[in-house]
């Protein structure tokens, strides 16, 4: 059993690797991208939209090209455990989600997914053997169209320098930046001389 | 010279094989990352807050292990090139920044910043290597308090049925999930069978 170019075991290590611990959702996720790109429509290149930013979008940057920095990965928040990869110009693409109604086949999947089980109640290893187990028998597949430009990431536009702070931000924002508008998420700042 | 543990070749790879390519905004997200983690405040866990979505999360996903997928990522979209790691409980931390008023020193670096060039008028080598030049040189430090629960993800709740799309979704969405109450990316959707 692959998980793309990768055998099973060497997913889980670059999973460890890039995503700190073998968070189950991410394991699924690793069927779910696998699924996906082994059913895209013609099509040269591909973006990603991650209908959930908890775990998946790692299994997206683990296993594609598309990575939230680059801008070809879209996170919406949805909260639904579903990946879309559709190629860019035209929108066609395929969405691979965690299908509820197969859950009962797995019940340590369902309960952990459900959150029907606290999580000192769960056997870890025993989720994930049946993780391994179900592998894409808890998966739906879907053809969809999407429209690109309403999801990938926006154009900066014009660069402005802000009167407040003196950084640079995105012209469009206003006459200052955002973070002098109003929305700022630090309590304290203080300027400090740079260790090296 | 080096990035974090990596030299600055390594790193450059690092970027290729995970970004696609050598985008000069990941590479100053390097030396950025690097200033930070090296002036943290006293702490164990540090979490990541990055001040736009465009190049810079790629740098922290590659040097830390905050992630947008396990959570200890923040991304808001202010286009700020700054990243602040904190400490995760109370909020003491550091931002580096872009620090605009020091890019007068290191022209290529500006025109291409803050876009008085067209991408054709640009020398991309040359803008490397101005950019390798100046390395930390382009960038401010300030200790900040961020509220660590304004900024982090929030958790999931209970989870429900959606009773259109038949899916899981978080119950506090509402009566069904988000998609299915109309913010749906979705123009065309259709069940298929998979391909193995």
């Amino acid at each position: 059993m692959n998980i793309c170019t990768y055998s099973y075991e060497e997913y889980l290590q670059l999973v460890k690797s890039f995503h700190g611990n073998l968070a189950p959702g991410l394991i699924i996720g690793g069927f779910i991208v696998d699924l996906a790109l082994k059913n895209l429509p013609e099509g040269e290149f591909f973006d990603a939209l991650c209908e959930t930013p908890v775990c998946l979008p790692d299994a997206v940057q683990i296993l594609t090209p598309c990575t939230i920095g680059n801008g070809w990965l879209t996170i919406i928040n949805f909260g639904r455990f579903a990946v879309t990869m559709y190629e860019k110009q035209v929108g066609q693409g395929v969405r691979v989600y965690l299908d509820a109604k197969k859950l009962d086949n797995w019940p340590e999947v369902r309960d952990w997914y459900l959150k029907r089980k606290k999580k000192h109640e769960q056997d870890f290893d025993l989720l994930l053997a049946r993780i391994k187990e179900a592998g894409h028998n808890l998966l739906g597949l879907q053809r969809v169209r999407v429209e690109p430009e309403k999801i990938r990431r926006k154009k900066m536009g014009p660069i402005g320098l802000c009167p407040i702070c003196g950084e640079a931000y995105p012209a469009r924002d206003g006459e200052s930046c955002r973070n002098c508008q109003g929305e700022t998420p630090y309590t304290e700042i203080t300027g400090i001389e740079m260790q090296l």
